[in-house]
């Protein structure tokens, strides 16, 4: 989840939360707005509404605020991420100067875990603090029904008796769960979802990943770094799904170079244990079957909106198996009730879904907002190295009705790039020509996350490749790239 | 310096360099644009006026198309940095689960300074290739003066004759070289200049800094690193000259944290040989008087832009200590002889060079321009951690007249800081109130320096802490804090 909160003791947010459910039970019980699911969606547009004065009301039914995000996605996926990132580094070291001698670098699993815990706890406990200063906010642990357009029953998680609520206005906000396919085997013990992945109490010998989506990339590169043979199975003819296809071509081979394995065009057709490991039967596109032992397999094919037990038939609010159906301001088929994030569908980010619930909770204020458009989103796939995705591909942009060319800029020649080591992947923007409107930016690279607040600035408010070129990026850093290649698109258009 | 080229291999470079001049010998000594200088400044000028089909001689007397930046400066002390910063991460290793056996990792500095030059030949030779293909363009290494408005005598540093051409206009791009004060002892083998550290043959046990600015600070940093006992002696109050004074004191608290030791306000008042080592003597505010024994003395005390030898008294151009005096479109004080870069004096950035240098090729090749300002520059110290700035401080705004506060972030709360083991430091705007026009953003963090793409384009263009609220950060990265600082900004005027 994106919101930042103060840190503060753990004793403190134990007895804040003990008094915040009490007070709750005492206190009035008409709200002006609930909100259910305290998520990257609903606990940033609880937070700005809470900020205006508003009586809010906030149901969440995860582990602590934060919801997938935090708990069983972003954070702690990243953190291991952090770790195989840092042991590639060290892997390399030599070709820096640095001496290590060789077999002597060993992960300590438990020591990730105890990370992991740790960071999680502190920002869970954190947002909840913040919330909770703003006077007008009330927090329940716990599930919430619609009971009506009007009304819902709060179940609190710890056991005290459930209430029911009246409230102005309702935002869902609930997310997403990972989807698995109805496969032979698919609930043997040895198959985990990438929350289940995200539980492991140690590192896998070997590991099959079927879906070479951008979670099924990150967790194969990862698990890979960490010492993991993995081996990835994906049913479309490339991975990464509807990233920019240059993009997803190099990642495989960077992928298969690092020694990562990887079959696309295949059709998993089940699942069989085998002593302590499992056995995955595919077919490739020629009909032939092969067989795959590992120790575990993650199956990563997808994630459904979660809209089950939220009493949406005792409403008008509509959902399909795309999620809650909302018009052009999230608003459901219920008026007063709105959706944001995964459990609206798609895309389904983390950032998206803050973006939604901030931008609604200005519309719920009564204030002027642009609501986000999906073509201006942004995208982290936290491949080693990363992906970065802000706005349309060229095809996305033709299909939009765009005339549109694409120039890019590969980094085995950017100086920044060549001293750190990293000088694989490459730079693309989709532009307007001669050297009009930027539409999107696509990188491959070392880092790419972190030039995208760059890059969704540009597709945001639609600027041009002239004023990309005439902003001062500092020498040498990875954004220098930016102004280099608009500076190119330049020289080669007069 | 910025731009770059495509590689090759190094006999084509050394065979094209020589046809190169040969071709010139024998051309006409007619040229529509003599640019002095083949730096971050002159080179980007030469690609910029060559590809417009002008006709262009690029004189260039240093060891390689580069510069400073390429040979002595930016690219040299980033290959240190790397190597450095890849220590300290390895140090920390065992903080994220990674076991290295204590007492086993050692630098390498052959190591090191093999990948120097081999990045260093690599990128000169690959700029040179890429001026080469410009038809219109000669390249000569060697020195160039001035003999009147529009004559000049270029001297190959071949040994070849010299020859004389003539210009229709003219760019200074001479750069600058390290200043020394006047300190007895100065001149003892055991002092280098910035320069001279980049050649250093070893790590030195012992290494005293005499200048707290930017690179003073950036060799303490990489240096410590690299195992070097490091002491800084500022003569100012504090460290990093004119930047924020928050940041400024936030740096010195980690360089204290890190075992850098720090004497501010200090005059040195001389220096001496004591066997193979050699000591500094300075004097506190307190009149107290010390001595520092290290083996070696790094005086970073400032540069001067380089103007002797250029014939400047053939012409009307004039200079002062501050470097060529030029007008707001960077002409000299002879008509159609243009200065760009550190030659004209501060700010003395080799991406301030580059800025200058295209904006002055679009304005001799008669297109609008508007010259980049100082107030929309940027700028990045390679400490460990980073600073990353663009655009203005509170203090410089209110001296601009204008009417501004500050907002800040603090990384220690920010999920991708904790995340990645690097949670100190902070991100601030400077900012018109309530939510109006960022001028100014300072960082200091792991990274920074590739956070300023976005906080170049937000100064360069005016942008809104609204604007800047409304764009969509990915999750979790380290551009993330833009967003969240700009909505906290935007939560707290509502």
């Amino acid at each position: 989840m994106s919101e930042k909160p103060a840190s503060f003791s753990k004793g403190e947010a134990a007895r804040k939360t003990k008094k915040l459910e009490n007070t709750t039970m005492n206190r009035s019980r008409k709200f002006d707005f609930l909100i259910i699911g305290g998520g990257p969606g609903g606990t940033p547009a609880t937070m700005a509404l809470g900020s205006a004065g508003k009586r809010v009301l906030l149901v969440n039914a995860g582990p602590g605020l934060g919801g997938t995000c935090l708990f069983e996605g972003y954070i702690p996926s990243k953190i291991f991420w952090e770790t195989s990132r840092r042991l590639q580094d060290i892997r390399d070291a030599a070709a820096f100067g640095i001496n290590i001698p060789e077999g002597t670098v060993t992960p300590d699993w438990s020591v990730v875990i105890a990370r992991k815990k740790a960071i999680l706890t502190g920002r869970s406990e954190g947002a909840l603090q913040t919330v909770r200063k703003l006077p007008g906010v009330d927090v329940v642990m716990g599930r919430a029904m619609l009971l009506g357009p009007r009304r819902a029953r709060v179940a609190p998680a710890s056991g005290e008796e459930p209430f029911e609520v009246e409230f102005g206005q309702a935002v869902l906000a609930t997310g997403s769960a990972p989807h698995l396919p109805p496969l032979p085997g698919i609930d043997l013990p040895q198959v985990l979802t990438s929350e289940g992945m995200l539980e492991i109490d140690h590192i896998p010998e070997s590991l099959a990943v079927i879906g070479g989506g951008p979670i099924g990339m990150e967790m194969a590169h990862i698990f890979h770094g960490l010492g993991s043979r993995v081996h990835v199975l994906e049913m479309a003819p490339r991975i990464l799904g509807p990233i920019d296809e240059e993009l997803a071509i190099a990642m495989e081979e960077i992928s298969r170079r690092k020694g990562i394995e990887l079959s696309t065009s295949v059709n998993v057709t089940g699942l069989e244990e085998s002593g302590d490991r499992i056995t995955a039967a595919y077919t490739e596109e020629d009909g032939s079957t092969h067989s795959l032992s590992s120790e575990r397999v993650l199956a990563v094919t997808g994630r459904r909106p979660v809209v089950d037990g939220l009493g949406l038939e005792n409403t008008s609010v509509r959902h399909d198996h795309g999620g809650i159906v909302v018009d052009e301001n999230l608003e459901t088929g219920e008026p007063g009730i709105f959706a944001v994030g995964d459990a609206a569908g798609v895309p389904m980010f983390a950032h998206w879904a803050t973006a939604q619930g901030l931008a609604l909770a200005r519309h719920l204020l009564g204030q002027p907002v642009s609501f986000p458009t999906p073509s201006v989103n942004t995208d982290v796939i936290f491949t080693i190295p990363e992906v970065g995705i802000a706005g349309l591909t060229k095809a996305e942009a033709e299909r939009e009705g765009l005339e549109v060319e694409e120039a890019k800029y590969p980094y085995k020649i950017d100086g920044r790039a060549q001293i750190s080591g990293h000088a694989e992947g490459m730079l693309k923007f989709v532009f307007e020509p001669p050297m009009g409107r930027i539409v999107g930016v696509h990188i491959l690279s070392e880092g790419a996350g972190d030039l995208l607040g760059e890059a969704a600035l540009i597709v945001r408010k639609g600027m041009t490749v002239r004023e990309v070129a005439s902003s001062i990026h500092p020498h040498p850093t990875w954004n220098e790239s930016f102004g280099i290649l608009a500076r190119s698109i330049m020289a080669s258009s007069t």
